[in-house]
């Protein structure tokens, strides 16, 4: 019998996320999970680690002995690092993380608690994906995402990824359509308009709320944004290089 | 009489950090300064934003009552958001971050507050560079980076940056010998290869420290690492289109 692959599931919202639970379950079809999660949501938290703090572990106590849940007090990235270097002890064959309530695509990808947990385990030599639903409801559905998360899972578990490279994948909101299916694009260049919430506390104190309106800054069809708005799942693929090669021979004329 | 450039800097070590301090005291040659930098120090905060949190800036009192400093309560991403769309009113001509009390070179990027801010300045539209001193050292002497400061950013200031791109500017730390010059590099592939330094409280529960070992996994002699570690100055141009471009091709033969 061939052996299961050791997979490590981990998110940003919580291991307590209806996300996170969807992807638990779906894994376990594929291999022998561990899951390692922030014990309190992580959103926005991006590639964040603990330096100033310590880190703590707790096993959750779960309905079948044999499930391995660790929460941890920190960041995704700190779960993923702790995962594997002090409860696992040895490299997974494949880190997923999510499914994240809410947009991982374009820009959001450099705020993403998800995304840094996956983008750790590629740091660490880890085959890693990141599922996010288009969808912040806690309730949200997750049950047709399933077939997708399991087929892009299998063919990472198959094909690897190369070194320094995750896939960051999203899924549109569930409407009344079907998916129309998945498409290989690239990161759109977007922005968040920020719009500071201002308002003044009981003690007459000045506060802010960070709130802002997605820009889609990119025309082209061959962006995340793109396949999304189209109904279709988008898979990017991320590295975190993020030398801009292309430059370096134009710095290299500069007076310096 | 031309206008002076409006010049934004913020950092990651906190409004009072001396590297800050004398990154300041460059901009004001170059430009009218403006400060927005964190209250407290927020190394390895990465990209992360507050979204669960409400956010306060206070404005300094100065020696020179033009000096326009303020601290803010988040992180320097937030800072480089707030002081954009909320100080400012509009875009700096230039946004400088620093000067980082350690390296901030090759996978370190991912991790630095420093870099973080220097990024969302450039994914606003503003050109931008971090600079970081390989010094750990509270009580560093940044003099001598100061010419190689004003060079870069006056460059950068006269040339611009294409739109998508910013610098990530690292100074070996200070020897008895004098710096070899300037490296234009691309960022090294390396890890820090973590060691969790476990520990018992007083009330009998075990916590984490996060430490780790530095491990540059890269043999290129075109890396930031390479030129530091020769007593260059390293100058990555680093995008936060993250999008793996020449995988794209391979991904759509897998079977989605």
């Amino acid at each position: 019998m061939e052996k299961r692959p050791l997979i490590l599931v981990t998110n940003d919202d919580g291991i307590t996320a209806p996300g996170i639970r969807k992807l638990i379950q779906v894994m376990k079809e594929l291999g022998d999970v561990v899951v390692v999660a922030p014990s309190h949501p992580q959103s926005g938290k991006g590639h964040a680690i603990t330096l100033d703090a310590t880190l703590h572990i707790n096993k959750l106590k779960t309905t079948n002995p044999k499930d391995q849940e660790y929460e941890c007090s920190g960041t995704p990235a700190d779960c993923v690092k702790i995962g594997i270097k002090e409860i696992l002890k040895r490299k997974p064959d494949l880190c997923v993380s999510g499914i994240n309530h809410g947009s991982n695509a374009s820009i959001n990808v450099v705020y993403s608690g998800t995304m840094s947990a996956a983008i750790e385990a590629g740091i660490e030599g880890v085959p890693s994906i990141g599922f996010s639903l288009l969808d912040y409801d806690w309730d949200a559905n997750f049950d047709r995402l399933e077939e997708y998360v399991k087929k892009i899972s299998s063919n990472v578990l198959t094909n690897g990824l190369p070194d320094g490279v995750v896939l960051n994948v999203n899924f549109p909101k569930i409407s009344e359509t079907p998916y129309k299916g998945i498409k290989i694009a690239r990161q759109a260049r977007a922005n968040w308009n920020e719009q500071f919430d201002k308002r003044v506390n009981p003690m007459g104190k000045e506060y802010y709320w960070l709130t802002g309106v997605f820009e889609n800054l990119d025309g082209g069809e061959d962006t995340d944004e793109f396949a999304l708005e189209d109904n279709y799942i988008s898979v990017v693929p991320v590295q975190f290089d993020l030398t801009a090669h292309y430059f370096i021979q134009t710095l290299n004329t500069w007076k310096l």
